[in-house]
């Protein structure tokens, strides 16, 4: 732990070194107007992604998202997408779509392919229990895209 | 014209009997959570969509869209997304992602297939020149939407 509050995710943890956590701290630094994250660690400006059960809980259940969050959720559906990218070269655009209290769509389209369609909810209390488990969920994502651009490059390169 | 103020649309108009604009009047009553429309026509219900050149030019031409028009920009993409279901069989889902100023994406998919992909500007000025050329637009999208639909049958079941 570098700072005084007590973070999630430790400064060791393996899963900082992977493509899908270095491209979530590009993507974080990159809406980072205001050069805030210069100097923080990996680990810190990924922090807010995880809660625990615990810090869930404190979230209301019913809420709006605000501009935090939902910068949160563009970073992460941008990651995935710009890995989709590198691995297949065609490129991804993530386009997310919020209807009312947190409720939405998440879209990543290849070409004339959408390579992910997601329902959002509970926008407002978007995390994941742990950085592992938040880098297993893009893995997820990503391997069912590839799968798809593989079965039909032809609408993925239109 | 029934109202004091002068409609761009006429009562008369044939493209109000045609189905794109019966479905438009649908979409747009469909959110008209206060019954304002009930005693309206047709032509005064869709009049806002259409803005004559001097009407278009007292709009600023920076501008956030407000409520209004992005419902419009809705109904729009909506109508569309009805048309083609109802030509193809197929759910059609119209996706609106607002960055902006008024800019942004509006996406229509067919299972994993993307049928539609505009780019959005200038969407707090969005407007037709004549009830016929929206309807022109609309027309054209369909017929792109079902050629692709046709060409990719299985991605569009996806």
């Amino acid at each position: 732990m570098t700072t005084d509050t007590a973070l999630n995710i430790s400064d060791g943890d393996p899963v900082l070194g992977t493509d899908f956590a270095v491209e979530m701290v590009r993507q974080m630094r990159a809406v980072d107007a205001y050069g805030t994250y210069d100097s923080w660690p990996a680990a810190r400006i990924l922090d807010p992604f995880v809660l625990t059960k615990e810090q869930k809980r404190e979230i209301p259940v019913v809420g709006d998202p605000d501009e935090i969050v939902m910068s949160r959720v563009k970073a992460f559906y941008n990651a995935i997408a710009a890995l989709i990218e590198k691995e297949c070269g065609l490129m991804a655009v993530p386009t997310i779509n919020l209807t009312h209290e947190g409720f939405g769509r998440a879209l990543i389209t290849v070409g004339k392919l959408v390579v992910m369609d997601k329902t959002l909810r509970d926008v407002h209390r978007f995390s994941f229990p742990t950085l592992s488990k938040m880098k297993d969920e893009a893995d997820k994502v990503l391997s069912v895209a590839l799968e798809i651009v593989g079965e039909y490059p032809k609408v993925a390169g239109m």
